[in-house]
């Protein structure tokens, strides 16, 4: 026990300077990124250099074809529009590839393009109605876009589908600190309000990598999960109310901040995570918790897999009710957050562990919580289950040790095409899926050095079971797509998984449902598609197979 | 605050006798009640006595008519019945007022009777599509039924519809102590799964006052919120998966036990408090918290509902994370457990006070747990925001205490006819309801010592906002009626509440649905319905205004 516990010392000694105030903050935030920065730094806004990378993707999915069902935008739809809308809530792009409209036709990751030529902006629900109601009408096809955060291709249109962005819907409506309840406009930044809520002692229940730019509507019409899912609960829990428009201009409104209510359908369960197939979500009512009092992170590092499960059983058992995350990388992960210096993430570890974890308490009582966490990091020490770990003791560490976790993406990124998997499945096989693609990708002759694929990476929530497989490439290249899908899903299916658990469907995924879905529960998807747009307006070509 | 530890600690000693040995067991249930000794305990299966103070719902309710579409029952159906199911699954009543059917005719309440003669008990999921396919082409309408302790009349028959009862569905079918996933039948009675989880170290997210009768099906089908909600979340969060069967026989299985999947609109939602209006609920998944190692409850006296409330707020700030309940009563609800002696239930401190809240922590480590809940009481003594106090010291003194919450509703049923509602509202408000109620009563001239209306009772869920307002007459009477309804429904939607917490629409509520919800929420709410059940078969009369 007191060598464990001098080891653990050792390692906190080493790497990180200790303070003598532990941190009592919840994480520190970067400030909200403007769309705009956030457009810059995936290099669009300033030289639109990269434009002729992205090819369209209908050149691409050449399986896709423009329904004929919808109309070409004229200038007479374009006049009407600009009179359902406030000044400078129109644009309109004069070619295919115009600067204007590129970041609204590219997604984030540079792998799906449309030819959008009108993005409208409304500053109202009420314009929003409008907007719709004549879309509908016109039988003009609408794609929905938010923060244009999306990992699969769903914020983005295919052919010349009108984008309708929530960028000007971004008001906080009310706040009422008895309830937490919180109620906003959809076009609000996640990270704003957060920044919102920490100045008056509350969180948002979700967290996610893409919260400087994602909005809160997006983050429902998607059922995003991200960091603090373990601990909140999904969104089907913590969103109390929407209002929603529906094609035809109808609006529900029903924003209620009650924690109960039995009355009737509750409608709004599926208009989370049904990606902007049904109708637009522009008001969002919230339950948030409490800012916890005391937040610690700890960094651990571990032999394998199975060490991390059993490190994983026990935060369940000794942090219980503090326990807040429990994430998980592989070394491969680490090497590219070292080798691309994200934001001069270093390793605080002594030395190189095949696996990572990160996890996180947040709780009432700084003094109970940090005898809880010493407690169970001594026992991991102790039986040998973890052989290196260091606790943050500030702010500043806390969000250094996160940082590691979130620069996974980013670096991922920077190897250059990046194939994005987000699987869901038991514990034990969790971290099978990645060796399994990496040994079919060596078979193959494809994955080394030197090779067309870089790199296979595992990272993920361990606690909900769901694991990010990401396969970084030289290129996107459909030779390579092959040899990944349908394989990944039907490992999925295989384990009793999920081939989309939190990114959605969209266009990639958009096929493979029936991997995770009964052939009777995709045809009443599409009965309840039917009555609420009739007419197919709203982001065709994606979600459902066609 | 040594003075109030003192005075804390001598009702502590008054009230209850002190053990040495703290509890360090969840709640101890009584054993699982079968479904005859539930409705012994109800009067019925014995004698048949009461049999005839129920008048039907049909005489009463003038406004409902039959619905002439559906077919009245044959023999030639019967036989048909008989042919789908195994033996011993079909119950023919030979007349209106048939014994055998009587349980299944009449709510726990004995408010609401109908006129069945035929109750099928299907023992497999298979059973169950057989007959409801009939069922569709026949155009025989079905209720469907779990332990019938529903209180809006929405589990048993208005006229002669076929009582479709998920008995002898009562399997669990799996459980995977890693995950926490619990996978069962529909007819499992909550208390034989607490009882099973307990066993291994789990508890059901969900606990409430008929948990002895209640089947997992339907508490889901009616989305109960209960006792642990304010911990644990509603069911659209805890439910994983459902088995449903659809009207035409369809079976829609997704039993997923993935805490995340986004593939695809997320039906089970539609399911979760839709009353048996869409299909039958037969098969649910659903994740299960571990047991804590540590639970305290606590019984506290105050003087008003403004100090009720600054206690919540403070168990809010102090106790966060460890906080399982908040149960609030008031005076009335007090003496009328004490008058009628419900299990032998007596006041454990030493004076009477306005309002009595109990409180609970649940968690992983009894010394802090106890420490964060001494040092919250200790505060709120001093700063007399309670009056009084005591906590249990081990097993039996907290079923003791939380005996005198549960035996409420019991100990109303007692005094003769109640009238229920059940109200979610903003907290600053919850219990205004109760005394503007108490006034209008008063001032109708029906309140008080040998009046018709005998007492206005307010209890419930603090931390959910969530009233129950109880009112006892002499019997159930007309004109008592029209001065309580539509009032309280106005009440609430004055008050942004919803005129159905937790308990459901049912018949009682169905024509009022429009207090809470608009008119395009509700018209959204029938297209949905004639998708699932384009005939109307399941559960008629109920639920949305015809």
């Amino acid at each position: 026990m007191l060598a464990a516990r001098t080891r653990l010392a050792q390692s906190l000694g080493a790497a990180l300077p200790r303070t003598t105030t532990l941190a009592r903050l919840g994480r520190v935030h970067l400030p909200a990124l403007s769309t705009s920065s956030f457009l810059a730094r995936r290099g669009f806004a300033t030289t639109g250099a990269e434009e002729k990378t992205v090819p369209y993707t209908a050149d691409k999915l050449t399986y896709l074809k423009r329904d004929p069902a919808f109309n070409q935008i004229t200038e007479e739809h374009v006049a009407h529009l600009r009179t359902l809308l406030s000044p400078g809530s129109l644009l309109v792009g004069q070619s295919d590839n115009d600067n204007d409209l590129l970041p609204y036709n590219t997604d984030w990751m540079n792998k799906y393009r449309g030819k959008s030529q009108i993005v409208v902006r409304p500053r109202t629900t009420e314009e929003v109605s409008k907007v719709l109601a004549y879309c509908n009408e016109q039988r003009l096809a609408v794609v929905p876009q938010g923060g244009n955060t999306g990992l699969v291709g769903g914020s983005v249109p295919v052919f010349d589908e009108i984008v309708l962005s929530t960028n000007l819907l971004n008001k906080v409506r009310k706040f009422d600190p008895i309830s937490g309840t919180l109620v906003c406009d959809a076009g609000c930044i996640l990270e704003s309000l957060e920044n919102y809520l920490g100045d008056r002692g509350h969180i948002m229940p979700l967290d996610l990598g893409a919260k400087g730019s994602c909005h809160i509507g997006g983050n429902v019409a998607t059922n995003a999960g991200g960091l603090r899912l373990l601990r909140y609960g999904s969104l089907h829990g913590t969103v109390l109310g929407l209002e929603v428009v529906l094609p035809d201009g109808t609006v529900l409104e029903n924003l209620s901040t009650l924690r109960k209510d039995n009355t009737g359908y509750d409608l709004k369960q599926l208009f989370i995570g049904s990606e902007g197939t049904l109708g637009i979500i522009t008001g969002v009512s919230i339950l948030t918790p409490k800012k916890p009092n005391a937040v610690n992170v700890a960094l651990v590092g571990l032999k394998s897999f199975e060490h991390v499960q059993q490190a994983f059983l026990g935060a369940r058992e000794n942090l219980s009710e503090i326990l807040s995350a429990f994430e998980c990388w592989d070394k491969s992960a680490a090497h590219l957050v070292q080798a691309h210096s994200v934001q001069g993430n270093r390793n605080p570890l002594a030395e190189e562990h095949p696996f990572y974890v990160l996890l996180e308490t947040s709780g009432s009582n700084k003094e109970h919580d940090d005898e809880k966490l010493g407690a169970y990091l001594e026992k991991l020490m102790e039986n040998e289950i973890i052989d290196d770990g260091v606790i943050a003791q500030d702010a500043t560490q806390i969000l250094n040790l996160w940082s590691l976790r979130e620069s996974i993406p980013e670096a991922c990124s920077k190897s250059g095409a990046v194939y994005k998997y987000d699987i869901s499945m038991p514990l034990p096989v969790f971290y099978q899926m990645v060796e399994d693609v990496r040994a079919r990708l060596t078979a193959a002759g494809v994955y080394g050095p030197e090779k067309m694929v870089t790199d296979v990476i595992g990272y993920g929530h361990v606690g909900d079971g769901n694991l990010h497989l990401n396969i970084t490439a030289k290129k996107y290249d459909g030779e390579i797509t092959k040899l990944i899908e349908p394989y990944v899903y039907e490992w999925a299916a295989k384990y009793s998984g999920s081939i989309s658990a939190e990114h959605g469907l969209g266009l990639m995924k958009a096929p493979y449902v029936g991997y995770s879905k009964s052939g009777p529960m995709i045809d009443m998807m599409k009965r309840i598609k039917k009555v609420f747009d009739p007419h197919g307006i709203m982001n065709p070509y994606k979600f459902l197979p066609q």
